[in-house]
């Protein structure tokens, strides 16, 4: 477990758990580029009227004060006040409409940064945390087939991570609200927030839930009925069974039924449609999406979005896109907490060059140039103790070499794992791929 | 100019910005890596008296609330406030402490986070800003020499960097202090903190100050003439010339003349002694360090720091330490508004695969994924426009190649800047390494 967390809700990781956050943020780095992502950051604060837009979340946002301006009477509070973003939706939106004029449409961003939330911690629930979002946003009119290529490129990253089978359960939210007007329930909302609590409450609480809300039973039952449907291509036909028909449904299914062959095809049993995600009270319009881990549901969706007609606008201009969201911090923090994985070293150091006195700690210095010119990582004893203790410093690491000089100034790499030792130059030695730099791999 | 600030001291990058930003950051993180520093990052918010330990930052913090805390009356504003680190030194200290069982001494790692500082911004100043740190800390003991490898460690990073040259500035709190007990000057923290002002208020302010706090006419005037010398190891000689010496002092000078002959044999030039460094209130008790960027002077220093004694305490154990850190977004703010330096393209793609109609949207997919398989970061056309709309597509972008499959299916490849076009073998072509990741260049 290499977790420490010292105040509640906010994580830190040992040296060898961050190696393995490094590992998986690398990882995704380099696949969102390979799919022409750009990064991007946005400033961690926003003015609060940014954040409150959205009116439910207004909870859970920490709000900033100057230290120096809480003795300050005249000061009002509320003029310019900032907060912490609690997603990196809405810093994204804020951050498109302002510059507009010199992004260039469709516009592809992959965006690392923590978020903070100010709510009740609890277990898997963090008030820091770092999210790695994926977005594709237009002006104007944005193609449905991006709907397509974003789980796909979710699938091509979570494959390439350390952890268990992920798979991405789609929904579209074109069927789900062209089948409440077929069968003529109004309050969409509150049906929609009803299925959201499917998993937690039951059948019959979604029924009591819908009830509440004047939908009638025959009206939760039919829902319900949508809601049960899971699985591949067949769902289609399934949904048709329902004897339910509108032109927002049908193209809903359309599209889901498109999205479904095609993802299929290129990665088999990696999306599997699920007609009870509606994500919620969230702005999508089009295509939603969760993901789950094989053998850890319990931990909820590790990855969701959707599509959304209306990102930001300004009035004149309206920017719709699609977005897909990873919470690396809960699925770091269980792959750690569950020992899923682990890393080869705690240090990024492959060579330990051994010092044989103060006075030739120069000549250390100097083979250990030589090696970082070629890019390996090398460090040079902190001290000029004897080699027995000097191994075991690298030892306690796990740094798989101590180089050491002899007196006529030649040198031999020692392999502290097996013992051997051999002569090598320090302008030709290299260690293989695997030990240059630390590895994370899956235990078991 | 690549700077956008809607929010005065919170600075963000428009995205060939942000690729010279993450340029900065691989190359940074590259060779503290090399260097045998590992990655660690603390969390952004700490317990106020945490933060309000040092006194004189205290005008600087942020201070957190959660808002549905805000109107509940029965709430203690005290007890448990949490605050924005402003620096990752204080943070650092803390995880030292809290881990110090779990972690092996000497302790080197590296830190690239984002600070807060809630003061009014000024030219250069930020809000919120990256730093990146390094920092080698010992239980009980540290050896003198890591105070020499440090500022080395540091050339080389700022050496692989798109920046001008980076001079470190040198000074051995050990001698400015050994000279004032010397010259019997007592009240040695105002004298230290005069002498660092001496840039913006010259030699008369600086006997000013000194005046105000007691220190005698011939004592300022002793200390003038200390803070006048710069230069390399010849330095050292012309302190010895001003004749005063107590134990303390001469500790100091051999320590910075030891210093001053390493790291002048292996980066000559690189680092100079500069007497009148002192680093004001800071809690440094050996080698201090300020970093200045040719022609860029006004700038400050980029990168500062030093040796101190105690890092952390918990009465039992102490963790003497020395560290450096870069003010990442000032220097970054500055090249881009300068222009010093330039991103090949402002996204990761190297090759747009286009698209000849929708109903064919799959057999580009399939290039793409070929080509990506083999590490080049591809797109597909978002729309089967015509050609020439889809070239313009990528020329916009910068991105080098567009690719094209005839109705056989064969590929052919075209270099948009020189407009030559052959035909090419998804599974076997190749961009130079120049044209597969963009690039970021040095300009004029």
């Amino acid at each position: 477990m290499a977790k420490r967390t010292s105040l509640s809700g906010f994580p830190e990781w040992l040296p060898s758990g961050r190696i393995v956050e490094q590992h998986i943020l690398d990882e995704l780095r380099t696949t969102f580029e390979l799919h022409g992502f750009g990064s991007l950051e946005t400033r961690s604060v926003e003015p609060m009227h940014e954040l409150l837009r959205k009116g439910e979340t207004s909870k859970e946002v920490y709000v900033l004060s100057r230290l120096q301006d809480r003795n300050n009477p005249h000061r009002s509070q509320k003029d310019d006040e900032l907060g912490l973003h609690f997603d990196l939706t809405v810093p994204f939106a804020r951050y498109v409409l302002e510059n507009a004029g010199r992004l260039v449409f469709p516009f592809r961003r992959y965006q690392i940064q923590k978020v903070w939330r100010g709510e009740r911690p609890q277990d898997g629930r963090f008030r820091e945390f770092t999210q790695a979002d994926i977005d594709i946003v237009a002006q104007g009119e944005l193609a449905f087939h991006h709907e397509i290529e974003l789980p796909l490129v979710m699938l091509d990253a979570l494959g390439r991570l350390p952890i268990p089978r992920a798979t991405i359960l789609v929904n579209n939210r074109k069927i789900v609200q062209g089948y409440c007007q077929g069968i003529g329930v109004e309050n969409i909302d509150d049906a929609l927030r009803a299925i959201d609590k499917l998993d937690k409450i039951g059948d019959d609480g979604v029924r009591a839930e819908m009830a509440k809300h004047g939908i009638a039973d025959h009206q939760a039952n039919q829902l319900l009925a949508l809601a049960a449907i899971r699985g591949t291509t067949e769902v289609i036909e399934q949904v048709r069974q329902l004897g339910v028909s509108t032109p927002l449904m049908d193209e809903g299914l359309s599209e889901l039924d498109a999205l479904l062959m095609e993802t299929e095809q290129r990665v088999p049993g990696g999306v599997v449609a699920d007609l009870k995600i509606t994500r919620g009270l969230d702005y999508y319009t089009g295509t939603v999406y969760e993901t789950i881990l094989e053998g850890h549901e319990n931990l909820g969706s590790i990855c969701s979005g959707g599509r959304y007609d209306s990102l930001a606008s300004d009035g004149k201009r309206t920017f719709p896109g699609v977005g897909l969201s990873i919470g690396v911090s809960r699925l770091v923090s269980r792959i750690l907490a569950d020992n899923l994985v682990e890393a080869s070293r705690s240090v990024p150091t492959c060579v330990l060059v051994a010092v044989n006195s103060e006075d030739t700690r120069g000549e250390s210095n100097r083979i250990a140039d030589q090696l970082r010119a070629r890019g390996i990582p090398v460090e040079v004893s902190p001290s000029s103790a004897k080699f027995g203790k000097q191994i075991r410093y690298a030892d306690r690491r796990g740094i798989p070499f101590v180089w050491f000089i002899d007196e006529d100034g030649n040198s031999a790499i020692k392999d502290i794992r097996s013992g051997e030792q051999q002569s090598a130059d320090p302008s030709m030695w290299v260690p293989s791929d695997e030990d240059r730099y630390p590895t994370v791999r899956i235990v078991g």
